[in-house]
C-alpha cells in the first residue's frame, strides 16, 4: 500500500510552528508546481510580513555564497533567525556538482535558527521567480526574520527577483571589470547597498573608488534623499565587514520605516508578485493546452498566417476560458 | 511647424528594400513599446522566416562579443548579409561609457551588408525580449540571411531569446571556472555548438576538456541522434577557429533542414514568441492600469487581505476586459 501524501494544506500549522521538515516539503512542492499547494500557499501569505527581505546579487564569481553564508553566520551570532534562498545557479548551495545536482542544505551548521533552500533552475519551463518569491513567503511565515535571496544579476527575471526585496545589496569583486560593466547596466539603480567582496586583494581600492564615482555620477533620481547608497568593503575569508554589512542592512530597514519608504516597497513587491505570477500561470496553462488551441496558434504563427501580436492576444483570450485554475 | 512623423508601417517598403535608415528607425519605434508599430510588426513578419538566427550567449567575460564581430566579418566576407541584436549589457555594442550609454553603430566596417543593433536594457519595464526579437524579425525582413543574437547566458529572459534562435552557441573561455558552472546549470543543454574562446591562453585545453567531459556525462536526451555537440576552438583576436565556427553554423543548418529538425524548431520559436509577447502585453497592461483596478489588487495583496496567486487570477480576468490593445 502506498501512503498517501499529506495535502499541503495540512503541513501549514508545522510551517508556521516553524517545523524544518515541513518548510522543505512545502517548497518541494511550491517547486514542482503551483497546482498542489494554492490553499497552502493563501493560508502561508496571511502570516507574511514580518521578514527583513534581502536580495543579494552579483554575477557569477563576485563572492555572493561566501559573503551570504559569512552574513547569516553574523546574523545568527546576532540572534536572528536566518532564512537563504539561493536562486543562483553557479552557487554553491544551488550547483556544485558536475550534472547539476542540487545541494539541498536543511542546516549550514546544525542550528535550526539557519534555514538553507536552493532552487531547481527550471530552464524553459519557468517559475522559478515565482516558486522563489513563494519560498521565500514559507520561510517568513516560519518565522525567519531575516531572509536572504541569493541571486545572479543578470536578466528580467533576476531584477524582478530582486524588486521583491525590501533591501538589496549588490556584490562586485575586484579584477571584474567586464562584469562590473554588466551590472551597471542592469542593476547599478537598484542597490541600496554596494559590497566589494575579497577586499584582501591588492585592486580592491580601484573597484571601490570606481563605484563610488559611478554612484555619483549617476542620476540624483536613483538615490533617495533619506539614503546614501553606501560602498561596504568586506573580506568573507576574513570575516572583515561583515558585522558592518549586518548593522548597514538593519540601518536601512529603519529607514525605510521611519521614511515611510517601507510601505512604498511592500506595494512595489506586492506588484511583482502578481505579475510574475501572472506570467507562471499563463506559461503552465500554455503549456498545458499545447497540442489544443494553443498549437493551431503556433502553427498560424509558424507559417507567417498570423503575427506573433494578434497570436498573444488571442492566446490571453482563449486562456480566460480555461477555468481549471481558477 | 513640428513635422509628422511617419507611419511606423509606412517605413516598411524601406525596411523590405534594405534600406538601413528604415531599419533603424522602426527597431527604435519596436523599443519604445510595441502600441505604434502593431502594423507595421505584422506586416514585417509576414516576410519573415529566410533568415538562419543564431543565437549567440555565455557570461560577461567570455568573449562574446569579440567572437560575434569576427564571426560577422567572416560571414561577410562569404557573401552573407549580417545582421546582428546584442540584448548583453556586458557587450561593447549596448554598453560601453559610464552611465550605460548604447553606441548605436548602424554600420560596423561601412559596409551596409553588415547591420549592427544594440537594444536598450528596459530593466522593470521589462519587453526586452520581445522588442529584441521583433528586431530579429526586422532584420529577418529586410534581408539579412545571417542574423546573430548576442546575450548573456544567465536568467529565463536570456533562455527565451536564445529559444528563439534556429541554431545556439555557447561561449566560454578559459580560466572562468564558476561561470561554467553557471553556465551548464542553464544552458548547457541548449547548445548547439560551445565554443571555447580565446584558445590561445595556455588553459584553454582544459577548459575544451571539462566541455568535452561535460557533454559525454550528459543524459542522451539532451543530443540528438543526428548532431553530435561540437566544442571549437577559437581566438578572435588572432582569427582562429572563426571559418571553422562559421561553416559550422552552415552545416547545423543544413543538418536541421535534412533532419525536418528545422520545423520543430520553426515551431518552437513561435511559441516562444507568442509566450513573450504574451507576457508583454501584460506587464504594459499593468503599468497601464497601476492607478485603477489593478491598483485596488495591489493594496489587497499588500495587507495580505488577498494572496499573489488569487490576484494573478484577478488581474488576468480584469484584463481581459481591457480591449485598449485589441
Amino acid at each position: 500500500m502506498v501512503a498517501t501524501p499529506i495535502p499541503s494544506l495540512d503541513l501549514v500549522p508545522d510551517v508556521l510552528a516553524g517545523r524544518p521538515r515541513a518548510i522543505a516539503r512545502l517548497i518541494s512542492r511550491i517547486e514542482a508546481g503551483p497546482e498542489g499547494c494554492r490553499a497552502a500557499l493563501a493560508e502561508v501569505y496571511r502570516h507574511t510580513g514580518k521578514a527583513h527581505v534581502v536580495g543579494i546579487t552579483g554575477v557569477p564569481g563576485s563572492g555572493k555564497s561566501t559573503l551570504v553564508r559569512a552574513l547569516a553566520l553574523a546574523a545568527r551570532a546576532a540572534e536572528h533567525k536566518v532564512g537563504i534562498v539561493a536562486v543562483d545557479p553557479s552557487s554553491p548551495f544551488t550547483g556544485g556538482s558536475i550534472l547539476g545536482d542540487r545541494i539541498r542544505m536543511l542546516d549550514l551548521t546544525g542550528d535550526p535558527n539557519i534555514f538553507i533552500r536552493s532552487m531547481a533552475t527550471r530552464g524553459a519551463l519557468g517559475g522559478l521567480a515565482r516558486a522563489s518569491l513563494d519560498a521565500v513567503d514559507v520561510l517568513d511565515a516560519a518565522g525567519y526574520d531575516l531572509v536572504l535571496i541569493e541571486t545572479v544579476g543578470v536578466g528580467q527575471d533576476e531584477v524582478d527577483v530582486v524588486r521583491a526585496a525590501h533591501t538589496t545589496v549588490v556584490v562586485s569583486a575586484p579584477g571584474l571589470g567586464d562584469d562590473i560593466q554588466a551590472i551597471k547596466a542592469g542593476i547599478l539603480e537598484i542597490a541600496d547597498i554596494h559590497v566589494v567582496s575579497k577586499s584582501d586583494r591588492p585592486d580592491a581600492n580601484k573597484t571601490i573608488a570606481e563605484l563610488k564615482l559611478m554612484l555619483m555620477l549617476a542620476a540624483p533620481s536613483t538615490t533617495s534623499d533619506a539614503w546614501q547608497v553606501p560602498v561596504l568593503a568586506t573580506s568573507a575569508a576574513q570575516r572583515e565587514g561583515i558585522g558592518e554589512l549586518l548593522a548597514m542592512l538593519v540601518r536601512h530597514r529603519a529607514m525605510l520605516q521611519t521614511s515611510g519608504e517601507w510601505d512604498r516597497r511592500r506595494q512595489r513587491i506586492a506588484e511583482t508578485r502578481i505579475l510574475k505570477t501572472a506570467e507562471d500561470i499563463i506559461r503552465s496553462r500554455f503549456n498545458r493546452q499545447r497540442h489544443q488551441e494553443v498549437g493551431r496558434l503556433v502553427g498560424h504563427v509558424t507559417d507567417r498566417e498570423l503575427d506573433p501580436y494578434t497570436a498573444a492576444l488571442a492566446l490571453l483570450t482563449q486562456l480566460e476560458g480555461d477555468s481549471s485554475d481558477g
